[in-house]
């Protein structure tokens, strides 16, 4: 009953340690037991009106903090991490079922990302500057306009489970809503709640060490659904973001819409993140393609937003060749610990309803398992024709489980992407002579997918300026947005307009000649 | 029973008249009778239906189409609305009761802004274009990631009583849609059919003309809210642009959240636009404040957007001097046609129900009504300490009502102010003396309105780069976004990555040296 990492099992509501009473312990799901050595506090109903209140009274300081400040804040709390050291590594892979090498990486890109919206912070250009200026000889009078975004105010951020870093308390949202100039309070992931305290720790260490007002950042904690649905309906919150289940991002969507002030929810939440293999590549290289297949498949036993749940290709030889070879690695597939029992349980239901449907044909499975929440990698296969009337086959099934749609020709391949819901990512697997069908394809992916890969795979998600983790309904809530990459600053931030307002009021960035190293519109004109 | 403009009575799908069996009839508001010489049809569901399949159909080729075409078809719009000369002008007038100058002027705006948009289409930065290089030599590799905007796919219009030309047909939303590269479903407002009609028709020819394919816009018609509700539910619809009441919008919210696939529903709705009378301008210029503030609350019979409904200041001298002013100008306010009989019955009923509020004083009322519908003028006061405990007051009374809320002190002021919803616009009236109270002011409203004005009316909304018609809930929606001005091309376009394309296969403008003239961000910097 170690507790090397200092752990109190207490919640945060702006910069204070708080908890008492009822406590929940976490879950290690590789040995299959609850971690012993500390309860974690449940927060009330009381503690989710005093974050958000906190976080309201926050909202104007911080927004109008020097932006350095709001960026020394972002790169403080990457230090915090770092300087955690292995306490943070070992509690989050007891937590998850995760190896260390694995949360040694997220770590990184949790840090990276930080910094990064540190980094976009100073380069100011969400601010999207623009200046009409006045023409009083204009019948009528033209007025001086001037325009800024500014931030939407608390922001309530859901921690997932599969990326307890990277998209959990000091996540993504997190990150890009405090670039924002946005409070935030943090509905801990119960997967993993010791992680959390220390992150959340992290945080608050760092709003103090930069000056920064305690109300900008909560912890709330607890089991069930409550807190969170409490936190999506306090009126002073003004977005959400989430990651996690279509079911859950869905629930958080109707409080959120049925708000006497609906607020806008940012949920990413379910994809099968279809895969073609486009018939050249599939006959020069299928059995590489197997291979890059079936890694991307099992990477982090399956448990990514972007794991690639369906794979279409054409009819033939090739493809049986190509379908012996993945079921062939399928087969050495050893079992890996899945994050939850829950997740694990979900799986084993979802992957064995799939074996059971007529249809379907089993490819192969993995090693059978034999610790407590371990999955069995799972790969099906089905005819489009099948596919296309049985709307069941598309749901998700988080983890190791894909399935591949034998299309006949070039055109029933395409039926089957139109009739796809939205998608995080698509991928195209061509050589040369596959360039004419990829434009084919092209048009149609476009409007279903957030992301289209050539020649790789998609459980990669690169940050950066340039990616786009989003996608169409119901990859996400609204596929106007992405929650990974600068642009995810974006969806905290909306547009004020300043008519004729005199300079000295205005913001200095708006007044005359106070753009510089800014990209500014002035007048229609865009400069730099 | 002349039909001057050649109407038929007729909607349009996909470049078609059509329509057969039930009709409605026009209303002339000021003669306080129907329009005979023209029934128009109904459309049903199976309209709507062929419409949606229409515009989907029609999206992939629209956005495909080159930025020149799409461009020209905007311009070729404004030009063919021109073209209906006097006939539009005439049968505007009779369908709103506005007069001729003002439905002359709101041409003006309704083609310069389609025009605008043309030229935004051609300046082609709304495609946001990014690019992060590939590094191979990174562990893991970093690929090549390019990303650009994309439309959204078709978009349900819902025309405005109260600007039957600019928030109408042709109006900021659809300009907006169409620039986007989304076709359009128009539902029109029944109070101006005959308007939309010609509208319409130009628009169609303005397609045939351009080469843009006939799915990018029908008009559909009807009296009650079934169409526009079958409208928003298609699954074909991708988003909704609506301009109206908050009854209106709401219901559309409701309908776009329960779909199968959500989408964002642009709604601008409802608001009061405080307008603040700060001490030292209140005690320099009252007289001049009151015309102001008299005319812009009963400009086109107060249905505007932005009337301001509302008006803030200290108690005292100047105070009353200012209310004896402004009293005496309403009493002199000849009646105004109003656009619609329930528009007018609304407008009486609420009203009354301030007149009839014992805490409420009614300052002074314009000239007594002669006409059928025409509004008389309103002005009504109340202590703030009355106004904070009844929320019944801040309700919009659509017309030329407003109310003053009378403040002991700075304290008092900034109190109610904080206790707003949501607005399209504030003002401040203010002098040299003003500023640091405007000062402490400005945090605060700039959180809760979308525009904010010094020394000026709200009433005027100029069409621009730095405008923003928008605001909080509920002055909208969706406080993210703007209905006027350039940047309302951003509601209806997405983002996509391209990951590791072949050069042949990417948009050009996303290959290497392709972001000539373009604002691009490459690697992260900035560059055009």
């Amino acid at each position: 009953m170690t507790n090397p990492a200092g752990l109190t099992g207490e919640f945060f509501i702006a910069g204070e340690r708080r908890g008492s009473g009822e406590v929940f312990r976490a879950y290690d799901p590789a040995a299959g037991a609850t971690i012993d050595d500390i309860g974690f506090f449940i927060s009330t109903e009381q503690h989710v009106a005093e974050a958000c209140a906190a976080g309201h009274d926050a909202a104007i300081p911080y927004a109008d903090l020097p932006i350095e400040i709001r960026a020394a804040f972002l790169d403080a709390i990457a230090s915090n991490i770092e300087a955690l050291g292995d306490a943070l590594i070992e509690r989050a892979c007891r937590e998850t079922g995760l190896p260390v090498a694995r949360i040694t990486g997220e770590r990184g890109r949790t840090c990276g990302q930080l910094r990064l919206f540190a980094r976009e912070v100073r380069d100011g250009q969400w601010m999207k500057l623009r200046i009409d200026h006045a023409d009083p000889d204009r019948s009528p009078p033209k007025p001086d306009l001037r325009l800024r975004m500014v931030p939407l105010g608390p922001v309530a951020v859901f921690g997932a489970s599969n990326f307890p870093l990277a998209f959990s308390t000091a996540g993504g949202d997190t990150a890009s809503a405090l670039a924002a100039g946005c409070p935030v309070v943090v509905k801990g992931h119960p997967a993993h709640p010791g992680t959390s305290e220390l992150i959340a720790g992290a945080i608050v260490q760092a709003a103090a060490d930069t000056g920064v007002p305690a109300g900008v950042f909560s912890l709330l904690s607890g089991t069930g659904n409550a807190i969170g649905a409490s936190l999506v309906a306090d009126p002073r919150i003004q977005a959400v973001g989430f990651t996690g289940s279509r079911g859950g991002g869905e629930a958080l969507m109707k409080i959120a819409a049925a708000r006497t002030q609906p607020i806008p929810v940012f949920a990413e939440m379910s994809a099968i993140n279809p895969v073609i293999l486009l018939p050249a590549a599939l006959a020069a290289r299928g059995k590489a393609l197997a291979a890059g297949y079936i890694g991307s498949l099992t990477l982090g036993s399956g448990q990514f937003c972007t794991n690639p749940g369906l794979l279409l290709a054409i009819e033939g030889p090739e493809l049986d060749a190509f379908l012996a070879e993945a079921g062939q690695l399928v087969e050495a597939q050893a079992p890996q610990t899945m994050l939850t029992a829950g997740i694990h349980s979900a799986y084993e239901k979802g992957s064995a309803a799939l074996a059971a449907t007529a249809e379907v044909q089993t490819i192969a499975r993995g090693v059978h398992p034999t610790g407590p929440h371990e999955g069995r990698t799972a790969l099906f296969s089905v005819s489009a024709a099948d596919w296309l009337v049985n709307a069941e086959l598309r749901h998700e099934v988080f983890g190791a489980s894909s399935i591949v749609v034998r299309c006949a020709d070039r055109d029933e391949l395409l039926t089957v992407l139109a009739d796809l819901e939205g998608q995080l990512t698509a991928t195209l697997h061509m050589d040369a002579g596959d360039h004419d069908d990829a434009r084919a394809l092209l048009p149609v992916l476009e409007r279903r997918v957030g992301r289209i890969l050539a020649n790789g795979w998609p459980t990669g998600v690169e940050v950066g300026h340039a990616i786009n983790h989003g996608g169409p309904y119901p990859a996400t809530s609204d596929g106007r947005t992405t929650s990974v990459g600068t642009l995810a600053i974006d969806r905290f931030l909306r547009p004020v307009s300043y008519q004729d307002l005199p300079s000295d009021l205005l913001p200095p960035m708006l007044r005359e000649g106070g753009q510089t190293g800014m990209v500014s519109r002035i007048d229609g004109v865009w400069s730099f």
